[in-house]
């Protein structure tokens, strides 16, 4: 007991004091005076390399502002609140190609000249949560208007007609699911569900349909998680069908661990544990030179993507998000343990002491291989959630383990419910 | 003199051999005896992880059998026509995604089913390439037809109207002409011009109209080959302008000097040599590991392509290719020493010993990181191309060493004509 109110209490000082420098990198650096929005192609050092907007990467950061000024008083901060409405508004101006048609690009210019659209539902996803949680913030009707019918949108073209996207269905076709599509819909429909009954209600089946369909991914007599399937939980054959992304699991398994603490489903709680969190790390872990392989074959193939052993920083975000949350929803010491070895991994690879923010990618062996602290790939956002989340999840474990004088955080009373 | 010779002795041994273990892993292994065609998703040994049929590397493979077939007298083999045929053939009746369209599939299933459209126009310069080979060595008149109704819809897309691409030109386009566009057009103009008098002056003023454009690509006063420029010939902004490409600029370096050999363009010639064989060189080969970086940034920033660091094998194949042409054609024992340092690095790194052709992907240091020996990018194409060039050039300019009682090599006349 003594031992990991040490442990809890360590990692939650670094937590804490490693949110504020990745977040004072990107105030710093990050906010477009002139056009509102923000500039996400930052060097190591802050410098802006590239000004192109990606619309998910600015409704990310919107979302990470708006959620940490909502959830950690010494966020509280008016520059932070001005910065998201800025970004917001941006989006409102610029992000649909043609409203009041739905689409949104996946890059744009500074001033916010559509360049690229993608035929993909994510820049739509990013959107929906950033207006939502501005209206949290702000209380300002307009945003959540937008987030619903882009979310109304989002529905429509995963569970009724995907042709609006513009991607033409052709004959060889494998009808392949990707595991990321219902992650993004439970992901939004905790979003848009929370402290809201009636939006709850609403999207209380598509919560439950996200949820199954993302369990169909669990194959080979329940050994894998497998990134893509046939609409009908079918194995695909091929690099597709054999495909494992180890951070996707691990990310669906917080989602998932989330969907069943909502629903009192403890039967859940326990499968997603051993398939999403367990699994994936034993078979994504590197055991030569630690941290998460970016993709395998569940075949023990070569995967064909060029960076397929290379360490990137967002699985191991997720990674100790899941962890953390399987130890304090279930109290297991395996799972802290867990915790504890990625963060370290962590900690010690990707951070940058000298100019803050963390490095994005490394090599198979754990040296920096790209020096940018944003790109297309990479914003605002896993990296400070991760750390937001986890200080709030070591904040309610340490009040669970000393009730009485402790200051209460946020979330406390939820926290290790049922595993004392 | 005497060392030049054994110099281009020994590595004339090594090309052949290399050429005909590098064959017979393809002839052995990628053969589709029911469907036509080629698996070209193959293991390090030869096994099939996947059967998608990527229709640029159906074409490239029917060219590179064709042209082998047409040009080596020890290829000069039925089973290797009838391969060639069948992959022919299977283009034929699979590759158009809704003929009469020219618009070819980018993967298709092993039976021929489209699955991906890719919007730009590879798949059917390939096709394009693989058409007129055929044509070349059968004889038959339909593969012509199909080349040269292929070859007007390309320069129809590329010179008046893209639109039938299906990507929309957004208002945030910055108009940019990555080099790749009249670098294929080019090595088309040459492909459908061997020999033919008509195609040659029909395509005269296109042929200048791509090395024109290929120039337009070196920018900073001269200093740099940069992959995308204005179609106005500016730099444009962010790292879209910044990005090089060494192996492309290797590859358009040998497209030119052929041009310029067509031409009689001695000008052209020096300088083709200095901007895209000896500066391309310096900038991207590594002085820690050796070999060719795969992308860079002209202005020493990081790239965002996470394998930028990365050695792939056909930067490599190219500048064995550039170098040893740019010696056959100029005499200048620079070139002569770069083919070999490169050649050196290229057979050391990428060859497998063990089951033939070459490893595709190397990490910075030079370990293999991906052990496939084809997969969506990588076919039956760039490692014989090269490998064959390197032998008829080797052979030539054995043969302008020493005139006398050496076998007559096909193309040996033409080899340092005026270099002597």
């Amino acid at each position: 007991m003594e031992q990991e109110r040490e442990t809890l209490k360590t990692w939650k000082e670094r937590v804490g004091l490693e949110l504020d420098r990745v977040m004072a990198f990107w105030t710093d650096h990050s906010h477009d005076q002139e056009h509102g929005g923000f500039l996400t192609c930052l060097s190591h050092d802050g410098k802006v390399y590239d000004d192109l907007k990606y619309v998910w990467l600015q409704g990310r950061q919107v979302w990470t502002y708006c959620r940490l000024y909502r959830k950690i008083e010494r966020f509280r901060r008016p520059e932070l609140l001005a910065a998201a409405k800025a970004g917001g508004d941006f989006l409102l101006h610029h992000a649909l190609v043609t409203p009041p048609e739905k689409k949104c690009a996946f890059v744009l210019t500074r001033d916010g000249r559509p360049i690229k659209v993608q035929r993909t539902i994510f820049s739509e996803c990013f959107y929906t949560m950033a207006m939502n949680e501005l209206w949290r913030v702000t209380g300002q009707a307009h945003y959540q208007t937008e987030a619903v019918e882009m979310m109304e949108q989002l529905v429509y073209w995963v569970r009724v007609d995907p042709s609006g996207l513009g991607r033409p269905r052709l004959l060889g076709d494998p009808g392949a699911e990707p595991m990321a599509i219902p992650m993004m819909l439970l992901c939004l429909v905790e979003q848009l569900g929370e402290g809201d009954t009636e939006l709850t209600a609403r999207y209380a089946q598509l919560g439950d349909w996200c949820a199954a369909r993302i369990l169909q991914h669990v194959q080979r007599d329940g050994t894998a998680v497998l990134e893509n399937v046939a609409e009908d939980g079918r194995e695909l054959a091929g690099c597709l069908g054999r495909h494992q992304n180890p951070g996707h699991a691990l990310e669906a398994g917080w989602f998932l661990l989330r969907h069943a603490a909502r629903k009192g489903d403890n039967k859940l709680r326990t499968l997603v544990v051993d398939k999403f969190l367990l699994q994936p790390f034993r078979s994504g872990w590197d055991p030569d030179h630690g941290g998460l392989f970016s993709f395998q074959d569940i075949d023990g193939l070569c995967p064909t993507q060029l960076e397929w052993a290379m360490k990137l920083w967002w699985p191991h975000c997720e990674a100790m998000v899941a962890f953390l949350m399987g130890y304090s929803e279930t109290g297991e010491p395996a799972l802290l343990h867990l915790f504890c070895q990625v963060a370290e991994y962590t900690f010690c690879q990707f951070r940058d002491p000298e100019h803050g923010e963390w490095f994005g990618y490394l090599n198979r062996e754990g040296k920096v291989a790209l020096t940018i602290k944003g790109g297309p790939f990479k914003g605002c956002f896993h990296v400070p959630r991760c750390l937001a989340m986890c200080e709030e999840m070591l904040d309610a474990l340490l009040v669970a383990l000393a009730p009485c004088p402790a200051p209460q955080a946020p979330g406390a009373a939820s926290a290790r419910g049922d595993a004392e």
